[in-house]
């Protein structure tokens, strides 16, 4: 098992922790997960993410992996489910690893507490957190994906232009104004 | 000047490159929009984050507060502007601040920089962080604004179910199947 920079389990559970705002199972869930990319994924390779959800999963690969929304090496598609997809940023040839429903069932400590089974003041963190590392591998599915080359083709580096709307500065190739002079925040904010 | 959970200037900038994977002046931007948040905020709130642009201002609120895309304090919509909105968890009453392209015509290393105008070679780290420091919050715009209940409403905590179509759970408000299923992942991979 390997905790990115972490020196160890305890060091990425605090640090988890921190940044997530809670102590997050799913984070665990997380680290798994990126082990299992490491170990399927050929060594030496730059890798990045599309991960399927917003929560606890992308905050572990933020932590563990060079990899954040900011740089754009993760990226978040919404599918809702808890998967996420590891590939070599220069081919996109990777993996999907999700989590299995199926497999699951052999985990009730997991599965109660994943499907909102057990009320909260009934779980016990430790039994949760010590069955996932029990688990390791074994509630995991995961399948050879190719990524898009629209998703991992280099960044446009254009320089940015003033929108002629609003004044502020944005990259050209969203058009002749700005996105949000385009109304893309309506709903959003005003 | 505050520096979040880190001690100073020179910790949170060596966190800033560890998590971010370079050096980004646009960072210190960042650091230096959070603490004018915090000053024009009513003290004591808990406060949200809307963040215009996935770039190194993005991780740099991440690192700062405790607004993370993973725990779904901080939301990114994409106008590509260099600006974002801190606002209050409970009443959606809050600040955007933005880079203001007029003021940055004051502190030409900064502009130069932001505007790509200075090949990379030439770039020297040291003068733009420097007049980033003394610039402040010179180069700052900012206004009040209201953000959208929809925005701030407590988050669905209904228990996931399994998709009839590919067997993964899934939050039952995305519909009769998960978004994956729904085609979100067109164009993204296969
Ligand atoms: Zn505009
Ligand atoms: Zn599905």
């Amino acid at each position: 098992m390997n905790y990115g920079r972490f020196a160890s389990y305890e060091d990425f559970l605090k640090e988890l922790e921190q940044f997530h705002g809670k102590m997050a199972p799913g984070g665990v869930l997380g680290l798994q997960m990126v082990n299992l990319a490491w170990e399927l994924l050929p060594p030496g390779i730059e890798m990045d993410v599309i991960c399927e959800t917003r929560k606890c999963l992308t905050d572990a690969i933020q932590l563990l992996t060079p990899c954040t929304v900011g740089n754009h090496w993760l990226k978040v598609v919404d599918t809702g489910r808890f998967a996420a997809v590891f590939y070599d940023k220069r081919t996109g040839k990777g993996v999907r690893i999700s989590l299995s429903t199926e497999k699951l069932k052999n985990f009730p400590v997991i599965h109660d507490w994943f499907f909102k089974l057990t009320p909260k003041k009934d779980q016990s963190l430790e039994a949760i957190l010590g069955e996932i590392c029990r688990a390791g591998y074994d509630i995991l599915d995961h399948r050879p994906v190719q990524v898009d080359p629209q998703v991992f083709k280099p960044r446009d580096k254009t320089p940015p232009v003033v929108c002629p709307i609003c004044g502020e500065a944005y990259p050209p190739a969203h058009g002749d104004r700005c996105r949000g002079c385009q109304g893309v925040t309506d709903g959003t904010f005003r």
